[in-house]
C-alpha cells in the first residue's frame, strides 16, 4: 500500500538538495581549515572553478537557476549539534580533540560566504572570495554540486528501465573491482571520491560496498558525513592549497623557496603520526625533497598525487635512504587517478618495500564510463582551486605540466626558484 | 538500502500529475458522453468552474502556473489500449458492450479541448467551450485537479510528523465510519467521491478500505480508473447536465416543459435496468414527477440529490403508489452530502420500504475536517457546470434554492414553466 504521508512529504521539496551538511566534505579540508584558522586567518583568497575537460559544456548541460538553488542551499547550512558532537568527540587516528574548542566555536557559527556565478560561453565562471578559512570550505560542495547536476542532466533523458539497468551495471562494475582488490594481501585503501562523485547516494553506496567487500582492508572514507553516518574512520591529511597560498604570499624569491617548508613546519607543530604526510609535488617532487630540511624525513609518509606514481614513490624511497630513514616503515599514499589495474600494479611493486596505502577517488565513485550513449556520464577533470591570495596569483606546477596553473611569468619564476626542469606530460583523465 | 534508480526516477518528474488517465473520471460522464455523442453531438456548450464556498480563496492558495501545468497535462492524455479494452470488454450492470464501437472509435481519438483560465480577485475563472461530448469530459478532472492542488497548498506547510499523523487520523476516521456502517443490514453503498477528493491516492485508499471493511455491501466506485485497477464495478447513471442543456436548447415554453422528459426518453431507448434511474430535481422533484409520463414510473429507481432527502424519497414513494407501482421493488439512491449519521438515519427509515442505495461522495474521500489549524483542509462546494448551450444560458433550480443557478429572468421563467413555488433553503456543505 502506498505510504501517502511519505509520498506527500517527498513531493513537497522545492529542490532535491545535493549537499545537505557542512561536513559532507573531505576530512582534510577541515584539518586544513583549522590550520589556516590558527595560522593565517586574515588572508583573503579567491577560489575558482576550473573545468579542465572543456569538451564538457557545463553551462549547456546545467540550468543556471538550478545551480544557483543548490549553491544557495549550501549557504543556508550550518553545523548541526550532532555534527559538532561528532567532530568534538571523535577519535581521529587515535588522537582525541583533533579539533580545538576555539575552532569548533568558530565553525559552529559559520555560514559559507557568497559566490559569484556567470556564464561564459558554454562554461560557468564560479568564484568565491573572502577570508581563507571560510572560502576554502566551498571547494568540495561546489564540485560535488556541479558533478551531480551534470549527472542529473544526463539521467533526465533516461527512461525507467534504462535507469534501473544503468545502476545495475554500475553496481556490478564497482563490485567486480572490489572482488579483484580482495586478492591483494594486506591492502589498505580508502574512499577519496567525494568531490567528483556521480551523486551523494552513489558515493554512499560505493562506501558500503567497499566495507562489505573488503572488510578491514577498507580503512575509511574522506567524507566526514558518510564516516559519521556509517561509523567509519574519516581519512585525510593536507593538500596543495596550503603551499600554493603560502607561496603566493611570499614577498621575495627566498621567502618563496621557503614557503612550502613553512607550511609543513606549521603542520609539524599541530599534528603527529599519521597526519604527518608530505605532499611534495606542488612545485616538483624531486627538488622539494632535495632541498627539504632533515626533520621532514622523520615524517610518517608521503602522498603521490601527480606525475608517474612509480617514479614518485622511488624518488621518495631513495630520499629516505639518503636521509638515513628506513623506507619499509614509511607510508606511501597513492591518490592520483587510481583504478583497479593501477592499484594492482603499484601494490605489486611497492608492497613490502614501503607501507602502501591508496586513496581511491573518481574512478571509485564515478565510473559510469561507457554506460550511456556518447559516454555522457564519463567523469571529467573538474577542480576548484585557490587562484589568488591577498590579491597575488597562485601557482601550481605539480609533476605533470598538464596540471600546472598560474600566470605564465609567475610559472616561469616558480620553475626557476624551485629548480624545475623538463617534465613529462601525462594525460589527465580525472 | 536506498533504491537509487527509483529515487532518481521519482525526482525526474517536472510535475506530479494529478489526473493521469482519461478514465480517472465518473462512470456516468462516460455514459452521458455516449448519449450526447449519439443524440446531440453538434451542440456547443460552455462549462464553468463555480466555487460556491467563496471564503476559500482559490487563487491565493493555488499557483496559476501549477494549475496550468496540471490542466495542460490532462490535454496530453489519450485513452490507452488497456483502458479502451476495459471499456470495450467490461460488463456493466450485467450488460456487455455498454459502449458502442462507434463511440469507442471516437473516444480513442479524443484529446480534451483548450481551456480558458483567468484570475478574478481571489478566485479563478476557468471555462471550457466547444462540442458538448468533448467539453463535458473536463468537469471531473478540472474539479479533481483544483481540489488536490488546494490540498497540496495546505499540506505544503506541514512538517513530516504532522503529515504522518494527519493521515493516521484521517485513516482512523474513515475506518471508524466504515465500522459503523457494518452494522447496517443489507447496506448497499458506493464511492461517488472522485470530483471533490482530497487526492487521487486518498480516494484509492478509501475505496480499498471500503472493500475490506464492507465486503459485498460495497457495490463499487464511480471512478472508472480505480474500478479498472481494483477490479470493481463502475457505478453511475446520469446527471443534471442532460436536462439543463436540453432545456437551454428548447425554443418555446412548451418545448422547455418537455425537455427533461425528452432526456429520459432518449435514455430509455439506450439503457435498461439499473441504468434507468430518474434524477428528478433539476427543476423541482414534485412538479417533475406530477407531470411525468406513465412509462417513467416503470423505471428502476430514482436518485435523490438535493433538498430534504427524506421528503424526496417520500415524494417518490407516493408517486410510485399513485402510478400503481410497488415501491418495495424500486431503488432509491441517496447521493447528496452524505455522511455516516445521514446514511444510518436514511437506512433506518427507508430500508424495506424501498431498495435503498447510497452514493457516498465528498465526506468519504475528503473528510479532513478539523484536522489542521483553521480547518484549511475542510471540503468545500466546488462545481463545474454547463452554463450555456448554443449561446443560451442554462438554468438549474434543484430542490434547494442555494444550489440554483442561471440568469435571474431565466430562473423566474423556469420556475413558472415548471410550477416551482416556495423552496426550503438547506446549507450546502459540499
Amino acid at each position: 500500500m502506498t505510504d501517502i504521508a511519505t509520498r506527500v512529504w517527498n513531493h513537497k521539496w522545492k529542490i532535491d538538495p545535493i549537499v545537505r551538511s557542512l561536513i559532507d566534505t573531505d576530512f582534510y579540508k577541515l584539518l586544513m581549515c583549522q590550520s589556516v584558522f590558527r595560522n593565517r586567518p586574515d588572508t583573503d583568497v579567491t577560489f575558482s572553478l576550473i573545468n579542465r575537460t572543456t569538451r564538457v559544456p557545463l553551462a549547456d548541460l546545467i540550468d543556471e537557476g538550478e545551480l544557483r538553488e543548490q549553491l544557495d542551499h549550501v549557504r543556508t547550512l550550518s553545523l548541526t549539534r550532532g555534527e559538532s558532537t561528532w567532530m568534538r568527540g571523535n577519535t581521529f587516528y587515535g588522537k582525541r580533540q583533533m579539533f580545538t574548542p576555539a575552532f569548533m566555536d568558530w565553525f559552529e557559527q559559520l555560514r559559507l560566504p557568497p559566490y559569484h556565478l556567470e556564464r561564459v560561453g558554454d562554461q560557468y565562471e564560479l568564484t568565491f572570495e573572502g577570508p581563507w578559512p571560510q572560502v576554502m570550505l566551498w571547494e568540495i560542495p561546489a564540485l560535488a554540486i556541479i558533478m551531480e547536476l551534470r549527472s542529473r542532466a544526463v539521467l533526465h533523458d533516461l527512461a525507467r528501465f534504462e535507469l534501473q539497468v544503468l545502476y545495475a551495471r554500475a553496481m556490478t562494475r564497482v563490485w567486480e573491482k572490489i572482488q579483484r582488490l580482495r586478492d591483494l594481501s594486506d591492502l589498505r585503501i580508502a574512499d577519496f571520491g567525494t568531490r567528483r562523485r556521480h551523486s551523494f547516494l552513489w558515493q554512499d553506496w560505493c562506501v558500503q560496498a567497499m566495507r562489505e567487500g573488503l572488510g578491514d582492508s577498507f580503512t575509511g572514507t574522506s567524507n566526514c558525513l558518510i564516516a559519521k553516518n556509517r561509523d567509519l574512520e574519516a581519512i585525510g591529511t593536507n593538500a596543495h592549497e596550503l603551499p600554493m597560498v603560502y607561496s603566493a604570499l611570499a614577498r621575495s624569491d627566498e621567502a618563496l623557496a621557503a614557503a612550502p617548508y613553512d607550511v609543513l613546519a606549521d603542520w609539524h607543530e599541530e599534528h603527529s603520526g599519521n597526519l604527518r604526510i608530505i605532499l611534495p609535488d606542488t612545485y616538483g617532487t624531486k627538488g622539494f625533497l632535495d632541498r627539504a630540511p632533515d626533520w621532514l624525513a622523520g615524517w610518517t609518509g608521503i602522498r603521490v598525487d601527480s606525475g608517474d606514481p612509480e617514479e614518485g614513490a622511488e624518488t621518495a624511497i631513495r630520499w629516505w635512504r639518503e636521509r638515513g630513514e628506513d623506507p619499509t616503515g614509511k607510508l606511501v599514499i597513492f591518490s592520483d587517478g587510481l583504478d583497479v589495474e593501477k592499484i594492482e600494479h603499484l601494490h605489486a611493486r611497492f608492497q613490502g618495500r614501503v607501507r602502501v596505502s591508496f586513496g581511491w577517488g573518481t574512478l571509485l565513485t564515478n565510473d559510469f564510463r561507457g554506460l550511456v550513449p556518447e559516454d555522457r556520464l564519463a567523469p571529467f577533470s573538474l577542480v576548484c582551486k585557490a587562484v589568488a591570495a591577498d590579491g597575488r596569483p597562485t601557482v601550481k606546477l605539480s609533476d605533470n605540466p598538464r596540471k600546472a596553473m598560474g600566470p605564465e611569468a609567475e610559472v616561469e619564476r616558480y620553475k626557476r626558484v624551485f629548480g624545475v626542469g623538463e617534465q613529462v606530460a601525462e594525460e589527465v583523465v580525472v
